[in-house]
């Protein structure tokens, strides 16, 4: 239940209202300061309180509105329908997702294999437009026997590409006893797919003071996914960012999944959170990646995060959807004057074109 | 199975390859004349074919490639990977679908109502720029009660509004006993997604001198949609135009099907025919289409068909995913100026904006 | 809109009642003569009637029932809660699909192939106490280059069978343009998973004095099905039996569709009509076939459909799923006890054991 | 790789084998004693591995296989084609999971809610003739607002119904930092859909000394679903027990989820490993449990596990898809007996027909 209160209300009924509030059982209050109004969220068993009542304490009380999606903090109501904006520092400077912001981009490995290579491709992707490194160091992977990320020692290769680079850290935290160490070194902690209902684990990252990204579940609905953010809103942290990867159909015969890209509009209409599309997993080959980075933006994504690899032919995990870092500073070479087209366009400077001015999408999307 | 000769092969030698490969038993053969190149399909029981044996024929035979895909005339080696020009005659002129041609708009209503709604529609999709008038005359529904078309008097009115517009036509046929009579009125003849695997049908257009715009079936695999095409071609029509249109997915809580729009990289990487997307019917809300016809003319869709209603809250059928006129026109001047900017840009003139200089689409989008 | 009227209303007063039912603008109205009631059904646009009204036309009308469901005549409550009985005249007598009657057993090849392979079948499966012979003479391929089915002669093959063994026959239409030809040799007229939303056909089917087993699409909702079920009976044919074969998910590594066998209880909640489970397209592989028609037995269903082919290596189509005649017969020696256990025992002979005592399904079951 | 050696090789030689095979590196290598042979299960980079340079090892080898599968020790070839079983001890004796064995039955709430109500449960569902109770303490739940269980104090009442009742206990297990505490209560540590891919969780699991029930994941294949498994098996636990509890489909109308039912034969063809199914979760209405129940025996399941509460109506979760007690009573004496028919009949005795003779089953199965 969202409570709004005229902004010209004075400071010592703007206090009254909110004791008032706080004397309902089994509620909590919030008090949401937005650019142009004050509002009161009431969360809780909110189902027994009668509005009428609500309006009556105070005639500064502008309005009171149920929140009827079972997402209440996630809800665009919750922010009276002005997006989130979650703002991350990063050596080079404070970067934000959000709708009002110029498009963020994550890239990166999937797994951190070694200091060469992980160093190797921050630079790289610094250098063509990136703000944030991605990188796996716990990887989950389907089979027991596959390679399992590097773990502890990766987190530390991170932490190097991050001083030499400036490159915000986003990394995968599995378990509830990871969750300080991964801390420590990533500005955003990502919760991975198959983890996206493991809710110890969202509760346990919604405690901390860190930024977090949330993959869509495989076959999560997007209410599912909702919920699951709320969640972490409800453990205390505000800073989640949305992300689709892909959704499994019945069809994974040429795309390894079936990027949804239509949540851009339906979330948009349900939730202020800012969203990241992820082309590489969503697709899983390099080949299709750039077309779905391209749609992305025309759809109005807020953040790509995409794979890339100094060498996808060698790499231990994902090397088929992984684009070669050539590859990636060509891509970032197209998207750039796009999200300018689309005014979502970078205030950084743009990557001086010093590779073939022959775009190597112009076969695939021309 | 390809065979490619030099193109400075002798007319005679020309034709005592040809005469050669025919004598092969159980095989269709089949010239292709290409830009640079002159090739012939070998299609049939080409699996006991020793292609060695073919190359021995003759000094300018260049290649012989199997098709290993299941569809042949559909996939990309079949026009040694030059994309198809699908080319309508239309009495406004010529349009080409084909990935060397401007973006291609075919809007309209679901179902052909009466001669004002019909006429008007067609009226404003025309100034709007649009070069096909979609609208259904026998339409499909779930259920036996709900308003099933008016068949040939809605015919009719199709054709009167092509009369008065210079639009192309395009409609659905249903039945192999209505295609004569649909492909009377029709310039492109459409299979919906629940016919896309009735085969008589499917056979029957393939007889027809007209294009055939093949809508996915709602849980068919591109390779099954393409083996779709295939019936078509191999029935002796090359003109087929692909529509993806949502898929179904787990999820149809929030859009009624799931935009696959990543079927764009993939089918240009498998087949030389050219896409449409229909953005409506896989979102099935109005709000929803502005943001997935911009991500699909990203992708590089070669057309995009959108539903368009006088008054969608009173339609007979899809109101709520048809755009109002209104917002039809807005969204036209949203995308013109993306078309142009991803190269696909119309040489056709441009609307003149007469509405509301503010975009529509701000909201939802920006 | 169903109206019961008391048992003993007099004829007079019935007419009456009728007389004034009729009298509804845009109604159809329909008396069900039930074992204990007689019962009017209302259709069409009954949403404007007020029930009141209706029941102020005599003191005998004893309910006003709404249907709510979207499908009406298929609907549980159509039929007062009774379930439908569909029987069919085959030359060894008739043949009822229902709950209250014996398991009926369907089986024969997917395609009939030639004169000799449809006669042995036929004989075999007549042996081993199946009622029905099933047999394709126009096949649904999902490549044109596939076999297509024999078509016309093939027909008369499935009538010299009919002969030779007294079996009913039941065997595929896909085109309006050959139901008479197939309902002149058919008992039963086979709509395809593919055609069940081909609404042309069937309204064609629904027009026909034949019963029609409807298969469910592959990707249909049941309430998709029931409405198609609905198709053919509001065209006036109340012989309709549905067929669950399977549908698709996001898994066909191990089996071709997955077994929605839940159809069972929830069709029984929902609708009077009979039920065929089809587990050889549902699983696609012949060793799953035997324990999902032990499991459908047992979740109640009215009858099986089984694919059967002498020598299922050399099959035309469909040979993986197929069973030899020789585990056919070791299948049903398994299946009629436990009908029998479940109430569905047939009054026919039960086959003499003169293959193995060991059973074949001992490995895969025990 | 399974390496089969002579049942009557010498203890000597059999030494040397074992450690001539220890010699490999990066290879873990198993002995398994089977019933009438003797094996070594190599697991690790058995690829390179030459198969005719471990022949040579002695004469007494005769056989070398690889498992193909990348699921190894959850492999039917891993125990050479026998069924595992899993014996777990309650204060009523042992209870053994696996195909020569009697059915396995497990009831009762889907959470533990109070004193009163676990305990008359697990008596009722004890005398019913259930081996063990079910109850959930820690509940992974979609909505953060929604009962998440009463954790350790219910664990508590599991604990004293365990007491009361000689009941084996079953209840699930949410985070690596829990296994502890509800493994000092559980008989067996349930392992939830959501989590089926919560590796740490698998490995912490399999390093505990309890037999695991694994659900199937909401959308995971049958390889997923035993690379999971794997990862249990893997770290050394070889107590694990598969459940199916429906997956997700495009249709959640009318069930909750789809209970796939195929995978009893598809399971028995690829693993050892003993099946449970929860036709509860699978089918989310208590109406529809019992004909599925039905159906899972005769498709073989070695155990089934179903929901219960004393007052389904009040239930603070679950409750559309919980029988009463007397309806639970009810299908556990329809049940018996088809178990008993299909030769998985209990030694323990049946329940006293003590309730109404007319089975509630009659009017939704017959």
């Amino acid at each position: 239940m969202i409570v709004t209160i005229n902004k010209r209300t004075p400071a010592a009924e703007r206090e009254r209202i909110t004791t008032e509030l706080r004397r309902q059982q089994n509620i909590v209050t919030e008090e949401i300061v937005g650019q142009n109004k004050i509002a009161y969220a009431l969360l809780g068993d909110t189902a027994r309180i009668n509005p009428d009542l609500i309006e009556q304490i105070s005639p500064f009380i502008e309005q009171v509105l149920r929140i009827e999606k079972p997402f209440k903090r996630a809800s665009l109501e919750f922010r009276q329908g002005q997006p989130s904006e979650v703002t991350v520092s990063t050596p080079n400077g404070a970067v934000t997702f959000g709708q009002n912001h110029p498009l963020v981009i994550i890239a990166g490995p999937c797994s951190v294999e070694n200091e060469e290579m992980i160093i190797d491709t921050a630079r790289v992707v610094k250098a063509a437009g990136a703000q944030f490194l991605r990188g796996g160091a716990y990887k989950p992977r389907t089979s027991p026997y596959a390679f399992q990320g590097h773990g502890e020692s990766a987190l530390g290769l991170l932490a190097q590409a991050r001083e030499a680079t400036g490159l915000g850290i986003i990394t995968e935290v599995m378990d509830t006893a990871d969750v300080e160490q991964v801390a420590a070194v990533a500005d955003i902690l990502q919760i991975g797919a198959r983890n996206m209902q493991n809710y110890p684990l969202l509760r346990k990252v919604g405690a901390k003071n860190k930024p977090v990204l949330l993959k869509r579940g495989l076959s999560a609905t997007i209410e599912e996914w909702l919920m699951a953010a709320e969640y972490i809103l409800d453990a205390g942290n505000p800073n989640v960012i949305l992300c689709e990867r892909g959704i499994r159909s019945f069809d994974s015969k040429y795309t390894r999944n079936t990027l949804d890209l239509s949540v851009v509009p339906v979330l948009r209409s349900l939730t202020h959170l800012p969203i990241v599309i992820d082309p590489s997993h969503a697709t899983g080959k390099s080949e299709y990646v750039p077309t779905m980075a391209m749609a992305a933006i025309a759809a109005g994504t807020d953040s790509l995060m995409i794979e890339v690899h100094p060498n996808p032919a060698e790499a231990m995990s994902d090397g088929p959807q992984s684009l070669t870092l050539e590859n990636f500073v060509r891509l970032m070479q197209e998207m750039m004057p796009l999200a300018q087209f689309c005014g979502r366009g970078s205030t950084l400077s743009l990557p001086t074109a010093t590779t073939s001015k022959v775009s190597f999408l112009s076969k695939s999307r021309s």
